[in-house]
């Protein structure tokens, strides 16, 4: 009886082991699993604020319209629903909804107005941080349709200490001033860090 | 003699189980390995029609220039091979080849043509679904040579159902009437979903 | 005591077996684990030149702006930091730095500057490859401010030979002639290889 407890034990640790393996390489699998975390290994907030040139405000405009419509023009956003618009932008970004308050990193980059029947727009950008918070970049790309609340795009990558990040950022429009201003809150969800 | 083969057993056991540990792990390696398997998790085809303003077609329009070099203008392509024009767009997405089939959801961003002697484009745009089928956004980033029957592009990014999603594009021009109106095929492929 | 040896090995086995997949796992985690190896699975170097339309030069010019803001022009660089210029290029690729090398590439797409206060630009573009070494496109977006010796951007897709790649591209002005003509060196680093 002892003899066979022998012989059969080693084969079940056997058994143990493989399970022990495919689970845990499966929990971890990149290729079409399902069962992906979806948990962020990194999570920041800011804010930025943009200031667009409408003809009169060129000392303080942070943004400005470089392409346009047939029927638009470069110191008034076109109707309807500014489609057709390219704005070229360098905000400021802040820890905190004050304008004035000390940015800690730049968000450069466009933004073009692409929905014809409503307010939407696409965003190509990135942040560039150099403080003694952050040091690199973060890039983002997405569609931006501000009838929803929030819109999340992609950040597609980053350099720095965001070297090869991927990951969600939820963008909500936080104020707005008619035409001129707006601020961005962005909730930046990384969920691949090297 | 059975004495000799318990005490060999765990280490056939031990062997065996690292062989297989390291198997299942370099073959889901993420880092350089030549071995990821190249299967979808998620294929999807959908067609798209852009139809460019020229001037005359204001109402039926989905795509308009907004940005053309110093020879160019924005009702009319440039010439030689429309380098330099800028398009903004948004078009409908069908799940057939036809036109006036309900749309399922809208392709919203811009192309650039920047091939000087050839017929080629840049392409920047989202995929935007709200329907039973999709609720979320594709993002894309690629060249798009025309010469080329298919070309392929980048799935850069995912939200919603295709959260934190990457893949290839097969993009393929199923039909186009002069430089007014053309339609795409979009073969798409992902290969990490989450 | 030999039969004591018989009946432990197995367990000692097992707990072997659990240390290395954990220990293996856990190495080529995906997330969010510190961890992850930043050793590149391919290394590439190449240059790529721009030679821009101001006006007279149609016949050389590789790269033409498309976009300007309000007082800018299509045949000069705006004033200050060409801030709002957008350019559409489509430049040869060479492995060296000359001008003249038989080009292995197209680097095509747009930049656009995007700093009001010192140079720096935003890019998405793509290499286009077609040649006994390579056949595929690598996408590329990030900003590159000018004023830093390198900048890094994000390799965020490639297709056929750079199928799924993931990397970081360092960018350096190895050499420059006033507005006309710039030459850039890009160190590409890939850490995602399929």
């Amino acid at each position: 009886m002892a003899a066979k407890t022998q012989t059969t034990a080693p084969f079940v640790c056997l058994l143990i082991c493989i399970c022990i393996c495919i689970s845990t390489t499966t929990s971890t699998s990149t290729y079409g699993s399902k069962t992906r975390p979806r948990r962020p290994c990194k999570e920041l907030v800011f804010y930025f604020h943009d200031i667009l040139y409408l003809g009169y405000n060129y000392h303080n405009a942070t943004a400005t319209i470089v392409g346009s419509p047939k029927w638009g023009n470069k110191t008034a956003m076109a109707k309807p629903f500014n489609f057709g618009d390219l704005v070229v932008f360098d905000d400021p970004i802040t820890l905190d909804n004050n304008l004035h308050s000390p940015p800690v990193g730049r968000a450069q980059g466009m933004y073009l107005y692409d929905q014809w029947s409503i307010y939407g727009a696409w965003l190509g950008f990135s942040f560039l941080f150099n403080s003694t918070d952050h040091v690199g970049t973060l890039n983002f790309a997405g569609a931006d349709p501000l009838i929803n609340k929030t819109r999340d795009i992609s950040v597609i990558g980053g350099t720095g200490d965001f070297f090869m990040a991927r990951g969600i950022a939820t963008v909500s429009t936080d104020a707005f001033e008619g035409d001129v201003y707006f601020r961005l809150r962005v909730d930046i969800k990384l969920y691949e860090c090297w």
